[in-house]
């Protein structure tokens, strides 16, 4: 567990990937591309998706489930849809396994082919949209306002630990709206909760935008987007909602009639938000030492650590930390206290740095006997003596200070890495020196967004909500454009 | 959905079904086999998820996630597991579509045919043991105490909403020990919670006991259950533990070196309950007006209705609801103000009646004129004319009651329907005609066991924990017996 991480600036690919596994989040699974999220990661998910689902509940919505299994048939449903998806389905072609003819192993049984393959659901808005057939027949039914947390697959070649993975968790919302104004609204006040919760929880600055027509999700008339900016200079994309339009409701022949009594199709969004998120908080604020983990969805805040001689100055220490834990947990903070002998203090010292707790508290016989106990802070590494009497409001607001710090380190690094260019040499060479945001005008074609991606690499990662106008020339095809635009190198 | 349902009388069956669509629990989807779960009958499960899980950490348990997909080979490793799921599992074969030929819409892409085929989970003791492999090394890893909440597939090719469906959501615990006694012990808590969360929070009475040998866990040692008694006289099985001995261990040659600094397997356990409990509890509660849902788990426990002629006496009764309201909520009650002006108050009454809600208030202008409003709870049609600044208190202790009669009532119908028999006839009998439980003694031979099944389509539910020594003869063979078992037609 103490062996040292690589450093970022050795291979910032291999100290993320070393980081995940060390710290005990993720690992790589014997499937190809699928993860085991270990038990200290699991409770961070769920630590973000209580919240989420407060924050969803909150405006309204609803949790449901639908099946894991979409028929070929509905998944071809909507053209475009089914193009996006189709390279990457996990098909189910068999029910049954038998024993083989040489009795050596299970063979799939021939006589269990499905009359219809099964996919695996890579997002649900086919089978959702065509139950929702049935529940929608008049405005009275509208809207539906309904979220799924689940599991999806999307078979990708090359596979990340939570950032790309060939099963990962999310949520996703989808919606149904009696008229394109509210539909649109609702697709954007989802992508502000997701900016509030990646700000204020996950405390990773995001850019709240619109993706280009070739970035859009596949079915959708608009997409949103949340871009996060990692600490290598690439962006990530945090978290999308969709406005469908009518897309879905045509599909799947969705009517219901209206207040004038006239048949119109539904109007639909859909959102999500998945274990990628865990990615993109790992790699805004770690460092060489190990994670650095938000403060209010971190799954320990806490950790105390004795510092001792022998039993007697232990059994002294113990008695005063658990006064501390209890005290702590009264107030909802999520604390350990690690007495474990058998490692010595040292040693907790690296472990907890590298799982990012963001607080620890040291007690050793000295500072008791001024009734003092050591905080010491993850982010910074600071560490003050504080009186023990004190010791709620204390870890109270470092907590606090650790969430804003956070905060502020990664939107100066995100300010410092945001780059207005103006030319296509100073844009090739942001891009590849630089990295970061590069913030420059595009003619708005698909031909030249192909044509930048293919020479840098870099994508257009949104345009940004209340984007200033501002008269300009296309960096690449020098014709004129109302509007600079976010490029990145990305996740 | 105020269409009355078919009672139970008439048609047992066909009320469950038609009682679980028409409340808004749950129906079937366009997948063979699948659901929907709506979200009334989701929020119900989030409940029942959310006790569960707190009995589970509580317990010192953690939660993790792993693979959806186990690789065929996996699933051979243990040579009765596989031969217990083979007949069910669904087969993931190929990972991509493509357009086809004619290009009238996609087919599967032969060249995408994975090279070895991937198992939908059915359970997950197979992946998780063979990641367990590299979280054991020393006892110092021990025990390890993990759950995992997840959508499992099983290919049953009868399926019923909630009591036998091809997907279902579940729980499942793998545990990890160093010694026989200490996994047994494990597996014995489990059961325990399980009972505990089935009688005091869904208030459906259980049996605690040993599964025969025939209807062990695929891969058990011992298989513990707790068995629930249907208004129908059948039994239903609503949670097992398994104490797994050291077979998976050996399947993946997972060893451990103990503190005498030899190598030995590790011992195992695993539990589960599913979405299938949602099945027991409408089946234990319900009657022919629709659900009865436990206090403890409903989705909603109160529901306030205006009784008013004018808009006038509307807004009086408003203000009062709203206060009401706000109370309840402050006492985490949860509770919903239905004043929509479009239905009557007759069709909601009928509405929440049939979706169980067990408490309803009525608060009218007469009443309020005294100060009074109506309580109404759903298990017996008791109307009570209370106080209303009384109203915390009262409905407080109501749901509490309420949960009581319950559980009672179903204790009692249970007593009433299970019988004791001595011969052959009487049980053929009781079993026929009478149904319910059947405490009868019987041989301990899996062939008997097996004749029974087939003449009376009766099993043996279990072996109830601590069961009284008695001596006796076998119902069927007559050979010598020393104890009675619990025979049940079950679901």
């Amino acid at each position: 567990m103490s062996e040292q991480l690589i450093t970022k600036e050795e291979n910032y690919s291999q100290w993320y990937n070393d980081l995940v596994i060390k710290s005990g989040l993720a690992e790589n699974s014997a499937v190809r591309g699928c993860m085991v999220i270990k038990p200290y990661g699991y409770t961070l998910w769920e630590n973000m998706r209580d919240v989420l689902d407060r924050m969803f509940k909150k405006s309204g919505h609803v949790n449901a489930y639908f099946p894991l299994f979409i028929p070929k048939s509905y998944l071809s449903q909507e053209a475009s849809h089914v193009e996006g998806f189709a390279k990457e389905c996990a098909v189910v072609t068999h029910y049954r396994l038998k024993q083989s003819d040489d009795n050596k192993g299970v063979v799939v049984d021939p006589d269990s082919k499905l009359e219809e393959e099964l996919i695996i659901r890579p997002t649900s808005e086919t089978i959702i949209w065509s139950t929702y057939k049935n529940w929608i027949q008049s405005y009275r039914d509208l809207p539906l306002l309904i979220n799924q947390w689940a599991n999806v697959v999307r078979w990708e070649m090359r596979t990340r630990l939570f950032l790309r993975t060939a099963e990962f968790l999310w949520q996703e919302g989808h919606t149904a709206h009696q008229s394109e104004a509210e539909a649109i609204e609702e697709a954007e006040k989802m992508i502000h909760i997701y900016a509030d919760f990646a700000e204020n929880y996950m405390a990773v600055p995001v850019v709240i935008g619109t993706k280009s027509l070739s970035e859009r999700f596949a079915g959708a008339v608009d997409t949103y987007c949340i871009e996060a900016l990692m600490q290598d200079g690439k962006a990530l994309q945090a978290g999308t909602s969709h406005f469908l339009g009518q897309n879905f409701a045509k599909a799947f022949d969705v009517q219901f009639l209206n207040k004038e009594n006239k048949l119109e199709y539904v109007w639909a969004t859909s959102w999500g938000v998945s274990t990628r998120l865990i990615g993109a908080l790992v790699m805004a604020h770690s460092d060489n030492k190990g994670l650095i983990l938000p403060p209010k969805i971190a799954p320990l805040q806490v950790v105390i650590i004795p510092i001792y001689r022998n039993e007697e100055q232990l059994s002294q220490v113990n008695k005063v930390a658990e006064n501390i834990v209890e005290a702590l947990q009264a107030h909802n903070i999520s604390v350990k206290y690690d007495n474990r002998d058998e490692y010595r203090s040292g040693w907790k010292f690296n472990e907890y740095e590298l799982q990012g707790v963001p607080i620890r508290i040291t007690i050793g016989p000295r500072d008791l006997e001024n009734n003092k106990v050591e905080l010491f802070r993850r982010d910074t590494f600071e560490k003050t003596l504080i009186d023990k009497d004190n010791i709620i409001d204390k870890v109270k607001s470092l907590l606090e200070d650790i969430h804003n710090n956070l905060f502020n380190r990664a939107l100066k690094f995100r300010e410092d890495n945001t780059t207005k260019v103006d030319t296509w040499d100073e844009f090739v060479d942001v891009i590849e020196n630089k990295g970061g945001f590069v913030s420059a005008h595009w003619d708005k074609t698909a031909e030249t967004e192909a044509i930048i991606k293919e020479k840098t690499k870099a994508t257009i990662r949104c345009i940004p909500f209340n984007n200033p106008q501002e008269d300009g020339v296309c960096i690449y095809s020098g014709k004129p454009s109302n509007e600079r635009v976010l490029f990145a190198k990305a996740y």
